[in-house]
């Protein structure tokens, strides 16, 4: 199991899907995974620290766990089925017992964002699903390099789908 | 305040928008309240007793509020500012306090009917936005009935909206 951080949130025009990346820093490899539209509204809300003007169904999620007194410990993507990941919130309660969840991952994300809680992968999805990434220690040529890697690398991993352009 | 009852869950084409009307089952009046498509998603999994291969943000936010031995008292759909309803969710914690969490009215809504909890709208947002209906004592004619309202009632309301069919 290995801590990810969540690098970009990109489209994937052949899908029309938005593609979540998340980054281990250790190998700088990333597992893509791909989610649906409202997910990702509520993802790109939390990274680029813009509020909704009404409270969306994730920021609901933050609000209960801390008026029971809860809390999210971590989040982890522990498994991949036909195409499927799965993942499961680790949730406190106020007596200090966790409980396992069954969540999807762009849900699990989302509320993992708002609440600074962090977001593992197992191992089994890592093996399957992380490519190679370009380094980022060359200051201006991140982003060029990042939108290079989207446009070409994705494509050679035969991920099948065609990550063009970042933001949603 | 008055508890309503989710009566149906409708289109309207002109906005391409989904609309719940809720029924007060006193005045036979219904407050039509449009919402998102992830939400109506939601709300006609749950009226139609279907459930998603993968639990969505509102099946999390149940199962949370049972991990954490919380309840839904109700919800209360309590204010209309241009156009835009302000709902707030009433969750008791293990001790009973009750904590009031703002909240828009499609998923308090979908949050309610998964923990069979109570819909209630103020005589504020009932006096501005309740319209008639009409009865529904008359057997196989009901649904007629129903989709006569909806085509007719509802724009001489002058709600500017024109709701043509029922079903999601």
């Amino acid at each position: 199991m290995r801590e990810v951080e969540v690098r970009a949130l990109v489209m994937d025009p052949t899908q029309n899907m938005p593609v979540l990346l998340l980054r281990d820093p250790q190998s700088k490899k990333v597992v893509p995974v791909w989610i649906g539209q409202p997910e990702a509204t509520s993802i790109a809300m939390i990274m680029q620290q813009r509020e909704f003007p009404r409270p969306l169904a994730h920021d609901l999620i933050k609000a209960i766990l801390k008026s029971l007194g809860g809390d999210l410990d971590m989040i982890v993507i522990d498994s991949i089925q036909d195409s499927t990941y799965f993942a499961t919130l680790y949730v406190r309660d106020h007596t200090g017992k966790t409980h396992e969840i069954d969540a999807r991952p762009s849900d699990s994300i989302a509320i993992a964002l708002r609440l600074g809680s962090p977001i593992y992968v197992s191992d089994e999805v890592f093996h399957v699903a992380a490519v190679e990434m370009p380094t980022e220690d060359d200051g201006d040529q991140n982003e060029d390099r990042f939108r290079a890697f989207v446009e070409s690398e994705m494509k050679l991993a035969d991920f099948k789908r065609f990550v063009s352009e970042g933001g949603v």
